[in-house]
């Protein structure tokens, strides 16, 4: 997404500014959550909380380069905002999303526990998609012409479309086999990380519909770092609670402690 | 809150950067006591320990951001000193509070241990109502006029009610139920996080009573960072001493030694 001459208000400016500073804060401290909180789980769970971890602790990072990137954009001259003519580099998010949509599709698969050659060949499958949607999707993003961009958003959606069928389909039969106390979790996880990820298409094909200007930017920079949270650390917290529950029914006597002390459920 | 165009004194610029720097300082050291101390209590306590530091980790985080800002708003020209037209971003307070606000209420709950359900719901609620009573407060911040401050200001305002609602009602019940030797300190933790609340209010509604210019600006971020510290730091060493006091109570095993150097209890 370009910025357009219809330049940015201070307001705008500053909102974005704050958005990006609050998502690396979250972002970095949700890593620290899944990290120091892989002590509280089972062995079995620990590898999902540090792929949890992982993403968050890359999105922190991309976010850090988005803020100095978005700071060095803009200045003030005379008290009023002017562009520098260092364009913001909004190709960090593309980058991240490379990383991060695979492993939040693992982490996904790693918290149910299914058998090694299911948890490889579903983390194969799911993961070789969502890079290929990243990827074939970007050069619709900096194509200068809407046919391009049609064209590659259509081929994107290729990978995008057999990421829902096998997260829905395939692993619906493996969550109804989850322990009935937190398959109700992994579902809202699942649905989720769905539709956390309905804002990035919208964003796509924004230019479409002559979405732009200074209003739409500040629309779509706020929005992203929404939905970067939500899939990120929102679903990392998920991904932590299920752990938690399924180290605790799974492994009793790790948690075990004298019976006076129990609580009351 | 905006600068004004009288300029802050020397010394005024120099008390509140030392009183930032003095802060992160303070943060940064309670966030690793909180974290290390981890390893002190039992394992029901280490999520309470983990938030806690979490909270001081993001405030020291904001801290070191909003000293830079405050650096780079003023520079020495001739020996005196002038504002540089970078403005103090003292939005970072709210970006902060967005985040800590609910993870110091969830601290509390944690360390009392009460049941899963009723962790996760209390949790819920009150970490809802926390980040409502934030987002609402903003655009009141913001305003350039007092009735759109004072609009704001109410609508958030009921959150808060319902927040103080629930912890001196809802939680009341389950503080009667905790152990003897930690129940006072509960309490008072719930009152010192209540009382260090107040400060806030008085600041937002300073306009209203021409409380502006540099000495009140001076006195507005000083009195943020008094007002941090006991809420964050402060109440972190709370959770501590509650968290070890609970643990030896629960777990002797954990804490068992040779009988001569048995404590006297």
């Amino acid at each position: 997404m370009e910025l357009t001459n219809d330049l940015i208000s201070a307001g705008q400016y500053s909102l974005v500014y704050n958005a990006f500073s609050f998502t690396f804060a979250t972002m970095a401290a949700a890593t620290l959550f899944l990290w120091l909180g892989r002590s509280q789980v089972a062995p079995p769970y620990k590898t999902a909380l540090l792929i949890s971890g992982l993403v968050t602790a890359i999105a922190a990072y991309h976010y850090l380069r988005i803020f100095e990137s978005w700071d060095k954009a803009y200045t003030y001259v005379d008290g009023n905002l002017e562009a520098t003519g260092l364009a913001f580099n909004d190709a960090y998010r593309y980058v991240d999303w490379l990383l991060t949509v695979p492993l939040l599709l693992i982490e996904l698969i790693l918290v149910m526990r299914l058998s090694q050659s299911e948890t490889a060949s579903k983390s194969w499958k799911l993961g070789i998609a969502a890079a290929l949607m990243i990827i074939l999707g970007y050069p619709g993003e900096i194509a200068d012409d809407n046919g391009t961009r049609a064209l590659w958003g259509f081929i994107s959606s290729i990978p995008f479309a057999y990421i829902v069928y096998e997260l829905f389909s395939g692993l619906g039969d493996s969550i109804k086999r989850q322990p009935e106390n937190v398959r109700g979790l992994i579902s809202k996880a699942r649905l989720i990380t769905f539709a956390s990820w309905g804002f990035y298409p919208i964003v796509y094909m924004a230019p479409f519909v002559g979405f732009d200007g200074a209003a739409a930017e500040t629309i779509v920079q706020v929005g992203y770092t929404i939905a970067d949270i939500v899939a990120k650390a929102g679903i990392g917290v998920f991904i932590y609670v299920i752990a938690v529950r399924k180290s605790r029914a799974e492994y009793p006597e790790l948690y075990a402690e004298k019976p006076a002390a129990a609580p009351a459920e």
